[in-house]
């Protein structure tokens, strides 16, 4: 693909629109090029760019300070901001974030990951700059699908008590990251609707010189433009209510039209919405049909949209869907809750299966697990699928309305591991240090796909909160092993040995297994125990382990701190037992983006590191492997 | 006073209307009578009195559901479900619970505490409902305060897209814990006001027959009640939005009206807002005049509203908001932030030093730590105020906004430690436990005001994330102990001995104190360490314990689980050094309501308890203390 050079922002500032129209062309061509090779967010980086180039001719970055929320739709403002060249290493260890990172340029304003956060953020700022008596601008920039999460209602509201100059742009490209759901995106399909043109069409020159400050400029403004009736600006009701003045709706693709809107909304001294309607996946075919499939993607071939490589092992959370189907089949109370992640958590086939009981709550994680406790409450039988690490915007109703009521909602908590490209706001690596010390709940943690299945079918017959973490895939090794089944407060002796103990946990079940092949290869034989329950824990087999002569170790890919390791030794120092001889977990510190592989070497948990540091208990093999 | 008697659910249903008046004067009478000795939530009980009789004069309770959010207003509804003669253990150890509590009665349908729960809860139960084929009404009562919380945001949201039959009664008092804020606060004030009223007299005949459903049956209904003019119904614009059917303004206090609208609401096959204005503190002067100094109020005297006991101890909370007042009026950088509770955590100097300067957002405390990390990254010094088991809401935003960001917000968590009065829902059990974990964080936890001060000064000075947890009250024999100031990774040896080492934090260490007391009498010279730095522990401390000869323990008042025990555990096998000997913490379950006293013993870390259990590492003494 032939291609211009991408320019600098006082370039870009003194740009025709001849070739901003080309630049957005490379734009795109370059986020496919380095998507289809890294993976990465594809659907939402296309629907964004000439808003991009929009933000950065209207305004002054660094000075004035752009917000991504989530921050999955930076690309091209990275590629804008001095970053194209870093591109080829998007999402690779040690390599360009895809998501805006504060250390790579000052033009990353503050870092996003989770939903939701930016128009808070972008609040502090702009009243950071009132007390400090700056000027400049602030501007969040927050998906309609984003929307849907209660901070960005407690910000709004804020906002507008204290009328604080901010700029919010909706970005509405009509879906979060599955199809949106909610009053509030009726409401904006209605804004977006014909009738709500008629309606403005019809009161145009009756209503507008009625509004305070901005009314008669917008009405000068809008018969200036008249004839490109896309761009009309109509009257809202809900954010207006609550104290913001709306600006809206505008087609996200017409770049000079976004620029005249923005620059009159930076001229505004009070919160001001700019709703612009852009198209996920604009200007890729597969991605403009099926935004949703598009979110997301692993590496591909763009010329016939085919993955490259597939992803290793079998899918944890598919698994899941699919034996929770099965079950909602047979049993009448089991309902699915997900918060706007159904195709991602595997919840498709129950979906397709169950319709009427499946729960999208969009990106609401608090109501997900609220929810779930009033459907509990009301006697059904209630799954919650979520990632490990969005979980953690709900820990305040896991323990007050799910364990402290003892309900049985059954969480399955997928990316339950170092999550990899997606970098430090996706890890799953906090799990069981946030809920562990949570009393009432039963925390398991399956080596295999088959113990997870066994796990889901306890947890349909307990009366009480089950938390199941999981990483994405199985390993391979483990997968293989034969599996006798699952009671809580058992661990399961997986290989034996008597020189050494290796209790393991989730994915470093895997890694114990090679561990123990390179001991092995020494001549010491030492057993693996997978402790999938993790609360409660097996006290007799700890007792057990304590009490032998041989060391033995925990090993987890999580936190160190509150972690399986900690538990086993609060467990032993508790009841007089010897605690294990050493911990393996990550360290005290965020990790970075990077392969599993990769982060697994970069934490020391990989097996040859295990491997090495177990050495120092065996002085003589250590000397012979040395 | 002269008193009736509290009737039978069935009883209530057939009394006449000079009964009820009655009645409600009667359940005031009681209310303030159980509050004014246990103390307990008094203005929002007062204010609910005739909406609780209407409630349970329309609806079929426990048949349909009635959860009330926060659950502080619950007093009535105890009295009129069989709890009269159980309202002299208000609040007490072993008494009625001043929240919800299930396993009280049936009619407590839901438990809350935390705030903004309840629209989403009873969301879940009405879909349970649905899909059993159940036909009864479940009915929220959320305060306009809680209306600040995004959850309650989340829940309309859904329950407008599905269109699910429920009844939220929106309980309008006109401020949360503290004077409301919000532009929601500002909509629901246009809601109540003039303008509104004449909004409606204008064209009440116009749009009414146009709504569909609902218009010409409500019209009629008006028609037949006009005259009563502050109980029109008026049209909104907001929550019509969200997809609820909007009903009110109502006069709280007018039972007669309630039970007509809510007999209305009940019979609407969708969801429904009804809003009902209540006057805070209703029938006590004290208490209408200030409601939010009546929020929670200690044991007083009703016949001049003097407290009758003060408080032990000086308040941690109220010396921190002084100092912060202090320090903010020679650092500009200092802002301070709370989620609806300038009075309770201490912020009132400060408000009234430095309005432009202390931001309350409402009850959301998600958007406060996301706004503090919005303010620090624009330069300023944020210091979120807040409890402890409230701060468990923004979890999530301690990790992914303020930690991974390593933003220097301090956030002081007031009432960390068994609260007492209000029972499980407000204790500040799991401070430590879920934040020691997360990646750059200074944790912390004085023993004293002077301690907490100098920690404030060391956050003002540094460049990264601090958390400080503290209880309500300073310890006595504790604070008349000399201070010699704080650094991070120091501990404080605070008296010697070299037979044990007691190595407490926090409201632990004036229980220690108390504990080497006991040993001293039986010759036992234990040493009390203030380890008042959680992260970074004291490594060299640490070390120094575990190569000593003596027995050392660790005591805290926090969950076992991932606690500063399991910290030092963890250091200990990550470092082959020797562990502690005994842990000290709460036990893996809920701790009920009681006083901290009796908390303390139910928990065994009271001197007495842990004294004994220590005697077991010294034999001999055992025999003679025996």
């Amino acid at each position: 693909m032939a291609e211009l050079g991408i320019p600098s922002l006082a370039e870009l500032k003194g740009m025709e629109q001849a070739e901003l129209d080309a630049l957005a062309q490379t734009l795109r061509n370059r986020i496919l090029e380095a998507v289809s090779q890294n993976g990465g967010h594809l659907a939402s980086n296309l629907g964004v760019v000439e808003l991009t180039i929009a933000l950065h001719r209207v305004f002054d970055s660094p000075r004035d300070k752009i917000i991504f929320d989530v921050g999955h739709q930076c690309y091209a403002h990275k590629m804008l901001t001095g970053r194209d060249r870093e591109m080829a290493g998007l999402r690779c260890y040690q390599g360009l974030a895809g998501f805006p990172k504060c250390e790579e340029s000052p033009h990353d304003a503050y870092e996003t990951g989770h939903a939701s956060t930016a128009i808070s953020a972008a609040l502090g700022m702009a009243r950071a700059r009132d007390l400090r008596g700056e000027d400049h601008r602030v501007i969040a920039v927050v998906g309609d699908g984003a929307l849907t999460g209660g901070l960005c209602y407690e910000a709004l509201n804020d906002a507008g008590n204290r009328k604080t100059q901010l700029i919010v742009i909706l970005n509405d490209n009509q879906m979060s990251i599955s199809p949106n759901v909610g009053a509030i995106s009726d409401y904006l399909t209605y804004m977006r609707s014909s009738r709500a043109w008629m309606d403005i069409k019809k009161s145009m020159t009756g209503f507008l010189p009625r509004i305070p400050l901005l009314g008669k400029p917008l009405l000068r403004f809008l018969q200036n433009v008249k004839g490109s009736l896309r761009n009309f600006l109509i009257k809202d009701r809900y954010f207006d209510t609550l104290g913001f003045q709306y600006l809206g709706p505008l087609d996200g693709h017409d770049e000079r039209y976004l620029e005249k809107v923005l620059r009159r909304a930076g001229n505004l001294k009070r919160p001001v919405l700019v709703h612009v309607v852009t198209q996920k996946g604009r200007g890729y075919a597969p991605a403009e049909e099926e935004p949703w499939a598009k979110h997301g993607v692993t590496p591909f071939n763009p010329a016939n949209d085919r993955p490259v490589r597939k992803s290793a092992g079998r899918s944890f959370g598919g698994a899941a869907g699919q034996l929770l189907a099965q079950l909602a089949g047979e049993d009448p109370r089991i309902v699915a809750i997900t918060a706007a992640m159904t195709e991602s958590t595997g919840l498709s086939s129950f979906k397709k299966a169950h319709p009427q009981r499946l729960f999208d709550v969009g990106i609401a994680e608090p109501h997900a697990l609220v929810l779930a406790a009033g459907l509990a409450k009301g006697g059904m039988k209630p799954f919650v699928a979520i990632y490990d690490t969005f979980l953690q915007r709900a820990y305040d109703q896991v323990v007050v309305d799910v364990c402290l009521q003892r309900l049985p909602v059954t969480v399955l908590m997928d990316r339950a591991a170092m999550g990899g490209e997606d970098g430090p706001t996706h890890h799953g690596v906090f799990g069981t240090s946030f809920l562990r010390h949570v009393p009432e709940m039963t925390l398991l943690y399956p080596r295999s796909i088959q113990e997870l299945e066994a796990m889901i079918r306890f947890a349909q017959g307990h009366e009480g909160p089950v938390f199941i973490r999981y990483p994405r895939a199985e390993g391979q090794k483990v997968a293989a092993l034969p599996y006798a089944g699952f009671e809580p407060g058992r661990w399961e002796r997986l290989l034996p040995g008597e020189a050494l103990s290796l209790v393991a946990v989730g994915p470093m079940v895997e890694e114990a297994v090679l561990v123990r092949e390179k001991l092995l290869a020494l001549g010491i034989r030492a057993q693996v125990i997978n402790a999938s329950s993790i609360k409660p824990l097996n006290e007799g087999m700890i007792k057990e382990l304590s009490k032998s002569d041989s060391p033995y170790v925990i090993m987890e890919e999580q936190a160190l701190a509150g972690g399986l390791g900690s538990a086993v030794a609060e467990h032993c120092l508790s009841h007089g037992l010897r605690p294990p001889d050493q911990l393996f977990a990550l360290p005290d510190a965020f990790m970075p983006q990077g392969s599993h592989e990769e982060l697994l070497r970069h934490s020391g948990l990989d097996a040859q590191s295990v491997y090495q540091r177990l050495l120092s208990l065996f002085p003589q093999a250590h000397e012979t492997a040395g």
